[in-house]
């Protein structure tokens, strides 16, 4: 498939780019091997994005750079027409990704001993973010119903009421189990933060990447009072393919709160902007529309055909969530509850490479995520490693007795 | 002058880009203002390094990076073969920028209420990095002496033995004041720091720009014991005019300080690179000797046409120092004492905008900056703005009595 927008324009969904023997981090893996697991993307981003760096590596000087109009035009212009939800551009400060945004504002919010209230299992990131800078992650987990999960919102309040609590950093839509929050849901959630003084962190970087369910909210959206104590946090860099662009926003309509986060930001020196970041940014959210058109297109057909493919062949997986993110949680817990060894053997005996759900905590050690973002083809290829691996760990590790007829395990 | 090269290739260093209405911090100026304060350079910078980021943007496809060998392996190379000192591959980690490094150092070095020793007058943002992370910045003085400054060692180890210093940030060579510190004063002072428990941090971004004097000693080169509590930061950064390549090195010997340092970078999240760093990086290393060759000879061209205007043209003004950098220490203290006053008139009169020594502390209020890395015929523009302003400023501020015959005061 490829995508074919309303104006006519197609782009390539079926050649990755071959990445194997450069830089990569995904692509870091023996021979033979094929990366399911780190969040980029195996297809090449947008031509208008290429084209825009392009064209600023021809103005050839490439000294100190600041943020301009341009850039937060083009981002609240992106948040209107994609999201149906207008920033004002000065609540918008530039960091140089989600990530380092997360771990300043976690230095900058609270203090060493507090906690910070997640929901496990999550993108394992924010623990570092929380735990290296001498926080405590203190999870209200999500509560798995069928093949899905719930806030428990009095577990919640109860961890956001602990005095010890000063931030809360929220996945939305959420990885790794693919939920995209309702407006009810957030609003219930900031509502609980504002009762209790807790700052209200909201990762929004899948936002772009809803493929089924209710749509995204942005959480700088809320109304007031609600939007008292938010930041968002979102950036071109998954929607696009451009994790190594650098390049990130904090959506804050508080001005205290945001003259907080600002000076965090500039301390830590994760302020500025790289010779690319904002021109690839500019051009992502003003002519990026139709790639990420056809995008949304590709990953619902992939994953599609990974869903129908695990369903039918593979028996002892069984898929969990996924309204929105190329990445799938695979429910293992049929066959083990130590994911870690599982995806080791499976990557020992295929060569296929996945994450184990351990590192997002909660229930994840019952869990794998597959990322699904590439060429029917190389999905094709890794499906059929997860098969032939599975299959072979059922035969080696259950009990003939255990396996036939087939039934997962619900907990 | 363009400059001509061995292998006979010829850059261009007659014509500016226009930066003015981009993103460029340097040229966020009025119109017909002459911007020559922040230290980029008005040059484009060398064309085998644009070209190596053109064929990065070829792959299409960023995801996440981290460096490998090619990077480490042109790093060693050029400070072999252009300093005759080779460090370890080993000893080398990847930063986001010298800033950012210094910044994460001194949160990791030390607590909280430490002092960290400078000398001043020294590049303004070493005393962001400290005072905004709660550290106190003590200032060992360098001594003027004639059209030189030395550093007062008796002075620096009083400082040093101060028990609560337990970071000194080193300047080599030294901005604002272009000097070259030689390898017995490089010993001299990590004699004092090992002797005092002291990590002696060395800015080393302006190594590449020695244009007189003694050879740059990286900091990293010293022998054993001496190396065994320095940090050496370098970045192709000002050699290369790429501050926006966002891409540093620390060079650390000793492989605990190393990992301390290593820890404080990803906890501080800048330690990734982004989708041009590390090909800029190599590419400059490992192609860019001819080009800063014909930098080097133009930056001196500069530099002896600016020195010949100031002594002939302009009253009350005299040139201190300069080996290195691309920036000149101009005392004014004929004028005045209070060189923010004296710069704001300059911009008001001529559009001409020069940094005012008073950021850099220590003498500063009596100095002003000029960055004379762009084309001759806009630093003869420059200068003639100098002078008019300072001709108009001196018959405004200068009683007749004062004026004639003139005698640059020295203190
Ligand atoms: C929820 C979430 N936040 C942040 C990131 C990474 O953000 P950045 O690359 O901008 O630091 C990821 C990447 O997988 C993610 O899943
Ligand atoms: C001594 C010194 N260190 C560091 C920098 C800036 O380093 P970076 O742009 O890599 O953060 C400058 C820029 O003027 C400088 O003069």
């Amino acid at each position: 498939m490829s995508g074919e927008t309303a104006n006519g324009q197609t782009y390539d969904f079926r050649h990755a780019p071959d990445r194997r023997g450069t830089a990569s981090v995904k692509w870091d893996v023996g021979e033979g091997e094929l990366p399911m697991w780190i969040a980029d993307m195996d297809f090449a981003t947008a031509p208008e994005i290429v084209e825009a760096m392009r064209r600023k590596l021809d103005l050839g000087a490439f000294g100190y750079e600041e943020p301009r109009d341009d850039y937060r035009q083009a981002v609240a212009d992106w948040y209107a027409t994609q999201h149906d939800a207008r920033p004002q551009t000065d609540w918008m400060v530039f960091a140089t990704g989600v990530v380092p945004a997360i771990s300043s504002i976690v230095r900058r919010i609270g203090h060493v001993g507090d906690n910070v209230v997640v929901e496990a299992p999550v993108y394992n990131i924010f623990y570092n973010s929380i735990e290296n800078n001498g926080r405590h992650a203190l999870s209200s987990d999500l509560k798995r119903d069928g093949d899905s999960y719930n806030i428990d919102f009095d577990d919640l309040e109860a961890k956001l009421s602990n005095p010890l609590t000063t931030l809360m950093i929220l996945c939305n839509p959420h990885n790794p189990i693919g939920k995209v929050w309702t407006r009810n849901e957030l609003e219930h959630t900031a509502r609980l933060c504002l009762k209790h003084h807790v700052i209200l962190l909201s990762d929004e970087i899948h936002g772009d990447l809803v493929l089924s369910g209710p749509d995204y909210t942005p959480a700088f959206s809320l109304k007031a009072p609600l939007n008292r104590q938010i930041i968002s946090l979102v950036s071109p860099s998954k929607t696009f393919n451009l994790a190594a662009l650098h390049a990130a926003t904090a959506i804050v309509p508080d001005p205290d709160l945001r003259a907080q986060v600002a000076r965090g930001l500039n301390t830590d020196e994760v302020a500025e902007p790289n010779l690319l970041a904002l021109d690839g940014t500019i051009a992502a959210y003003n002519e990026g529309r139709g790639w990420r058109k056809a995008l949304i297109a590709q990953l619902r057909s992939n994953r599609e055909n990974a869903r129908d493919f695990i369903d039918r062949n593979i028996e002892g997986l069984s898929i969990v969530g996924g309204q929105a993110t190329y990445l799938m949680w695979i429910d293992v817990s049929a066959l083990t509850d130590d994911a870690d060894a599982f995806t080791d053997e499976i990557r020992r005996r295929t060569g296929l490479v996945l994450s184990s759900g351990s590192v997002y905590r909660g229930d994840g050690n019952r869990f794998i995520r597959l990322n699904f973002a590439c060429p029917p083809n190389m999905l094709a290829d890794g499906l059929h490693r997860l098969g032939t691996g599975t299959k072979a760990y059922r035969s080696t590790h259950i009990k003939q007795s255990d396996r036939s007829p087939y039934k997962p395990r619900r907990f």
